[in-house]
């Protein structure tokens, strides 16, 4: 059966924290993507990387069983190449089949505080 | 009158935090479903958990009146099974008629400090 | 020349935070509704409010004018009957012309840190 | 090739919150509209802000390349005139091709405690 949501999510507000403090990994600062695959067929994900002043890089390659979520912090993505700490950027995520996709920032660049925020990233081809 | 929204909701960022500081209930770390029936039929929901590393698991029921509004700690699901605290899911909500749901996190993981984050999620049968 | 948006917007996950800690009014803890009409027609809002226990209340009128934006705090609403804090509701803004509607929370139950959410609300009768 | 999103995006809660407290530019506070360009034509956007009790402000133009992502920081934007600190806005980001924009704010108000809330815009024009 055909999972639920669309093939192509957007999220332009990416920077991920830096620097963190608290145990890790449980406080690092991140910026996640959280995926979910309600369809019945595994999926093979394609990440995206843009930036503010150099050419997007990419493809980052991102597997997802069927009926899996997926949690991506985007600081573990290191093939092609790792995202830097504190630089701004976007991305857009591409899947063979419809998944849903959302984003997490954790901030905790200050110790003793936990900054949060997030938002379902933008579908561009629902049907 | 039938009620306002779609019937299929979809949030994949779910994680309830672990642990909590501060009094019980009120600053107790939390995922929450806030769900909204405008319509004047009451609903039986049923709420279905996706995991990183296993099959889905659920239906979790959830009655909902006509005109009212119903914030679900996922916390205090139990029946199959309650959702290990810190462990990483997704979830989809089936409602038999339209109906509206925002996801809020709270997180007092850290004493003196409360994080906060959420999004309206996903709805995939707009009419 | 007609405004963007629509006409009818929900959020299901309103809840004022209480106590408040810091100086009032600017961190007095608060749930939010933030309206743009972007218009060049003013617009008597009705907001409806619904809780767990009971039958809805309202409507709450909202006056916005032309190209103005407004930013109602639920705390300040008192007619027909003031919201009370830190119970759970949901609420639908009804507008004559399109506009378009955010949900923001400030919650400064814990003196020295300020939390906050939002998420943009619902639309339901998009063009 | 053309690029993913829509031409027209909302944000009715905007206000930058002041004071500021710790380090700048890293630690002051903002509200930011971060805007992805996935397609192969450079744009000029137009920002028209609009207030509580006057006029809207605009448009204040920015540029964003082909391929690129840029997060505006409102509280830099000073023609035709600076957005004041603490003072209630929405704003419109119009674009010539399709982009997509997310609204985030970063409030350090209290010392030693960052809040963040954010949302996707609200998209008009989908095709």
């Amino acid at each position: 059966m055909a999972g639920l949501g669309a093939r192509v999510w957007v999220v332009p507000g990416g920077r991920i924290p830096f620097p963190s403090s608290g145990d890790e990994p449980e406080f690092t600062s991140f910026d996640q993507l959280c995926v979910l695959n309600t369809g019945d067929e595994p999926a093979a994900l394609e990440i995206t990387v843009y930036y503010e002043d150099r050419e997007p890089v990419g493809p980052y390659p991102v597997r997802i069983g069927a009926r899996r979520v997926r949690h991506v912090r985007l600081n573990d993505l290191v093939d092609p190449e790792a995202i830097v700490l504190g630089r701004r950027f976007g991305c857009v995520v591409r899947s063979p089949v419809p998944v849903v996709v959302q984003f997490l920032r954790q901030d905790t660049r200050l110790p003793g505080a936990v900054g949060m925020t997030g938002t379902m990233a933008f579908p561009t081809d629902l049907p």
